[in-house]
């Protein structure tokens, strides 16, 4: 039997900072309300504008937020509380069938606290597909709901840990491929990777493993662009059927299956 | 046939704001998670502190909070995030299968902005059993989920609104009463309501609407506890089994049906 289609969604900054372009995404989407989909969301800038005005300094380690236990209470207030609640509530004006959740939630995501030789990342948690519970979200599905995660997850023995949201749409991908046909969408700023930064005409249409290295080498996949490659060649290895990487302006492209942004091969 | 028992406990500031009453709760509780259980929680300090610490001023009118933008905003980031995240958590920990909800997630609960000819309470919502969605909840319930909600709800427009955990759980009972032989307990502070407020073992066993008119007129019921049994009252006329008044330590009275605290009859 052919497995039904999941259209799994990550959405981030670009969209969560900007009311207008949320209430545009949701629009779209509600076109395709009837399909089986999953919205997965990132943070955004309000976590750190809340840790300004609460006085919790956030520290960096190359780049990375290091999340000591005063930032993960404001990591939940802010993506399981402010932006899940925000987004599920207009969904709900636009009658799609949302509902809000953690990993906790259900226990629908474990994850493991980051262990590191030389770095102590505090509460970041890495999941991977085995600690999702397929089980559970197939069945919110079959509820005809439209499970709406955020990127905070949860150990098992009580303990709430932040995770980076391309990673949980990754792995919620390739959890979900044993029982559906699923297509994974990472929305961004941009309508692809772009061959040339400055033209945002030079969509690069396919990526393989093997264009990927030379796209590394001659510099045109920046730092920030690779963990997210990363995640979407894990996702297309381990069984999901369509990666795709584009602005959100295309999910319309993507609902119809005809190739929007920048394609995993 | 007869009706599944469903239990339904409301808890508030006095286990949340002391994290070892709260373990101690859930592990109580834990003796249970087999039956048909939902838990509504309440607030406690954690929004009043938020507010100082960024600077978000609270007006009360009479004791009553109004709820402007950026509270209702603190009250999403401390209700549906911190708090029910924090519960939902320590519950997956136990092997409660908890799920943690807004009134908008899966358009659980639907208020309407409070009208009130002289006060603009702001963004307060007030909750009725019809807007209430019984079949999302019941099945819910039948996937042996233990649903979490806090006092969040929305108004189906796109707005949440902030909704007294009391009144919440009220018309949860009555909206379920028409699927389950449902059971509901405020827990709070004492150990029911008290004839004399100094003597912990002075426990009215039952109130009815008539012992009701003279415990207010002779002041042993005050005002602060008037809203909460007005709720039992309405839930007891409308069809739920059981209505009881206790404190937390009291809940495996409740379950084993062995008349804990305060009664409504």
């Amino acid at each position: 039997m052919k497995k039904e289609a999941l259209f799994i969604l990550k959405i981030g900054g670009n969209i969560l900072n900007n009311p207008a372009g949320l209430d545009s995404f949701l629009l779209a989407l509600q076109a395709y309300k009837d399909h089986n989909i999953i919205l997965v969301h990132g943070g955004g800038k309000l976590l750190e504008t809340m840790a300004q005005k609460t006085g919790v300094r956030q520290t960096k380690i190359d780049g990375r937020r290091i999340t000591d236990a005063a930032t993960m209470e404001l990591a939940t207030m802010v993506y399981a509380g402010s932006i899940n609640k925000t987004v599920v509530a207009k969904m709900q004006a636009l009658s799609i069938p949302a509902i809000g959740l953690t990993g906790a939630d259900g226990n629908a995501m474990r994850a493991k606290k980051r262990q590191h030789p030389d770095i102590n990342f505090g509460l970041v948690g890495d999941v991977q597909s085995a600690g999702i519970n397929a089980n559970f979200i197939s069945s919110l599905i079959e509820l005809n709901m439209v499970p709406v995660f955020c990127s905070i997850t949860h150990d098992g023995n009580g303990q709430l840990l932040n995770t980076n949201a391309d990673t949980v749409a990754g792995n919620l991908a390739i959890a979900m491929a044993g029982q559906y046909e699923v297509h994974l969408y990472y929305c961004f700023e941009k309508a692809g990777v772009l061959q040339d930064q400055q033209d945002e005409n030079s969509v690069i249409k396919e990526i393989s493993l093997t264009s990927l290295d030379s796209l590394i080498v001659d510099g045109t996949i920046s730092e920030g662009m690779l963990p997210k490659l990363e995640n979407a060649f894990q996702a297309k290895h381990q069984g999901v059927e369509t990666v795709a990487i584009s602005s959100a302006e295309n999910i319309h492209a993507f609902f119809t299956h005809s190739s929007p942004g920048t394609i995993i091969i």
